[in-house]
């Protein structure tokens, strides 16, 4: 899997009958210091992540392994909304919500 | 996924039996911008898709995953073609149609 | 798929059983403009590609959904000899065959 | 496979179900040389690894093939914890252990 | 399929149970000139190759196509020892073998 931020999202609506009704994500890549890369890539969205949304996705015949998505032409999937990594001990990213009103 | 332009196509006689009478598309990947980026890739048509429109492909085994590709040695689908798309609220791509009389 | 020149071939005496009577080859990736590039792929010839010719090749688990190469351990194979392609309209390839008496 | 060093995990609760329970492993990826590489991966972990320890990882449909991830939306595994390895007979790297009290 | 020498080997004792009793090749990628690459790959051996010998290996889900490595978590396998390849009719590599005593 790769981290990513949801940058966007793309609208189709000629396409494999397949994939009507899902929700396609652009991805901009992240690497570990959570710095924005230049590659992107376009997933479908398995769980509900929204725009400016730190995530993670797998690619390949695995992107095909959620309910979601199972045997459609889908070769990425958003398969979790990351709450936080640490490398070596540091933290390089923590999720803040705006629902989380007791944290103030 | 990966957002690219439909620049040609490829023309076959001797191939696999099981790819007979499909459309060979000849890619050109756009990166997040609409701006067109120096590789390519063949894929196979599944949605109708003509020279000059913006499309999404898949790759690997999910690209064997519409009625026109199951089972043929095929690693790369045009499994959308796109409307539109925007980054950070911003539209980076529409398309515009000459059958689109009423929007002039 | 990716579009390539056959260069050369490949001897393997001591290999999988499976793969017992295949033919190797040597493959040089080409660019839309027909020039050749930097990188290559051994695959498997499952249409009676020739050194010289110019082929497309499919990679990944989708290089064996031919008759030839399925249930081997074989991740590139040449699924299509290429007459012509274009690219906006302009022909960048175009096969000449040497059978092709009448032509001249 | 390719190796790498643990160098941190990352932390998701809002994900796909079949994921819940599993770590996520933050991978830097290594040299023969054993100096770490730019490029990173996020990886199931399949065999007790930690922070800091060198692995070994899988990728694509390969990663499904551990009874911690088989059928899950899961591109990558750690899939073994590296005691050693050499090149052209030269030990680059071998494990120490904090265990190894005897070994003083 | 790629061309690569076997550089070393890879120990690990603390390893998915399927991997038991494999074994596990560093290979240095090699160009068609039979020049050694920076990038190297992990693979399990199939065919009994050893360290200096150059081979071929294949990727992805085609990597699970031999007895040795079906159903296992393995991306990477040595399907074939190569004993020569040419490259517009010029021989790049040809094997020399010390059992190969009538050649003297």
């Amino acid at each position: 899997m790769q981290l990513a931020r949801v940058i966007g999202t793309v609208v189709s609506n000629q396409k494999d009958p397949s994939l009507s009704g899902l929700t396609f994500l652009l991805l901009r890549l992240l690497d570990v210091n959570n710095e924005e890369q230049g590659s992107y890539v376009v997933a479908i969205d398995a769980v509900g992540a929204g725009v400016d949304e730190v995530v993670m996705f797998a690619t390949g015949s695995s992107a095909r392994q959620t309910l979601v998505t199972q045997n459609r032409p889908c070769d990425a999937v958003v398969m979790a909304i990351v709450d936080e990594w640490e490398v070596e001990g540091t933290p390089k990213y923590r999720k803040t919500s705006s629902d989380d009103l007791w944290a103030s």
